[in-house]
């Protein structure tokens, strides 16, 4: 039985998504051969802390009062061997993330994150000391949700080189566009429709501004490409201007208006992609199309956000670091 | 370093497709950490072998001259890590690669195959042996060509229960009814380009009558859904009774008829798919779509054939295979 303990960082849609996946998935992680136990989970509100395993039944429940112990304490005094990091980040200097993740490779902890704002801001940074130090580093659910576009990449994929990664990256963005091309709506319609079914932010503009696409791009620079780029880099172009009759004009023409982000042209912005391209997919669905020397071109399409989705990436990126220990 | 010497037995299409990947790619490899060694070829006219590395280039040039050992007994008694098995099979007793295989994995050979056939044939049986013995044995070509299906539900999803898997498994029959649908041609003039293009074989009722999906629906069936079927156990209806009026009124109520394999309805059948599917792809591409409890459906498309596409696949068994020697 491989053995992990983890420490979660962050309590909120997709800490909670985690630890729910955590306990539901328990009898068939058993199987596969591994024993995860939560000895700590912090929060902004503080820390809950218990070395022989949390009952995250109760957690989930909000039965657990939460103690006052620092998270950068937890994560370089508790004895564990995962820090899985999945605080809200900010985009301009990836804290809290990025501290987190820093104390946690310094106390030779192993890392799983969620988090996009640390990587965008210092991938090359962490992945060092993360080598330095002989440790893992793995980020699957910050880019594509549900889908393992990282992780295919670096693993099934990496006899090919790769020369472009290109792809729906945002799915409120992509709800929006796929209603005003499938029921002629105008831009303002679509986007209260997302926000009322909780799929747009009340303050959307991270989303339909290409923000989102943008940093995820430049973690899919970064990692799988092995540039070196910051947001700054990139041209970003929203979808906030684009009008149902611009979208009425592609369709007539056998196109739908995508917001696709693009390692290769360093930019996000609305492309016309035909009808019957793999890049054409309804709904909040992310799909990300990988340009390989030998293998072609690979396509994956799937969830691009939700907590249970993105625990599917988070406990993947887990069972790997458990494999290595 | 990571040394790997391989037996490469069958020199077709897909054996000269790896062994030229491997020439070409020897440099990117060596960068990952990776040195294989190619110490045999075999194939039906002979066995050319040489312990201490054969001359790919010299030998995809067509000047090596074969000699006369037998391909079992190279594979029993030569010293190799991994025997790469890609000879065309019998779909009715997957010889002589089912030989082949067996006779590696009794000689303490891990395996990696591209070849359908042996694994349709007896999945569970060859993976007791393997395990018996401590060996891998991989067969991520098997499927999809250049998709890795297989692996990327056995690794990145591995946290996920998959409820079902289902889609396009064939290029040639995909390719023939893109055609019928884009052009409004009749099935025989579609076949007959996708014939003249080398898509299909002269004799072409292996793809269109759905077997070669069917063959590929077994494996994905036993070997990530954890069944026991065989062929006879599958419902097969085929793409050649298919009339371009039936496209026609497919497409006039926004739907495209593509062939799926479906493990859970035991099923290949011509499908009526919504346009706006992620399984609608054009071309000769493939798409695979694999329901999970926790990513939801995951879709994954790509070249399903080709030399240089499965040598994609091949060669990351090899270098998954090689990891662990």
């Amino acid at each position: 039985m491989k053995k992990a303990r983890l420490i979660l960082v962050g309590f909120g849609k997709i800490g909670r998504g985690v630890a729910e996946s955590i306990v539901k998935k328990r009898s068939h992680l058993m199987s596969l051969g591994y024993d995860l136990k939560v000895v700590a989970v912090c929060e902004v509100k503080g820390c809950v802390v218990d070395e022989k395993g949390i009952d995250l039944k109760r957690m989930l429940s909000g039965e657990t009062r939460w103690g006052s112990r620092k998270t950068v304490d937890v994560i370089s005094g508790m004895e564990a061997d995962i820090v899985v990091e999945m605080t809200p980040g900010n985009i301009r200097d990836g804290e809290p993330g990025l501290s987190h993740i820093k104390a946690a490779l310094k106390a030779g902890k192993h890392v799983v994150t969620s988090n996009k704002s640390p990587l965008a801001v210092a991938y090359h940074e962490l992945q060092r000391q993360a080598c330095k130090n002989g440790l893992e580093l793995k980020f699957e659910a910050t880019v594509g949700g549900a889908i393992p576009v990282i992780n295919t990449c670096r693993s099934e994929l990496r006899a090919n080189g790769i020369m472009n990664i290109y792809g729906i990256l945002n799915g409120t963005t992509n709800y929006i566009l796929s209603k005003m091309s499938e029921e002629g709506v105008e831009f303002k319609v679509a986007l209260k429709e997302a926000q009322s079914l909780g799929l747009a932010e009340p303050d959307p503009s991270y989303d339909i501004k290409g923000i989102d696409s943008a940093v995820k791009l430049v973690i899919l620079a970064d990692a799988i490409m092995g540039e070196d780029i910051r947001l700054k880099d990139l041209n970003v172009v929203g979808v906030d201007s684009i009008t149902s009759d611009a979208v009425e004009l592609a369709k007539d023409h056998g196109f739908v208006i995508k917001l696709v982000g693009d390692v290769a042209a360093r930019e996000v912005s609305p492309r016309l992609i035909p009808v019957e391209h793999p890049l054409n997919v309804p709904g909040n669905r992310n799909a990300i199309l990988v340009e390989t020397d030998l293998a072609n071109d690979i396509t994956l399409i799937g969830a691009g956000a939700g907590p249970k989705e993105t625990s599917s990436a988070v406990l993947g990126d887990i069972l790997d670091v458990a494999d290595r220990l």
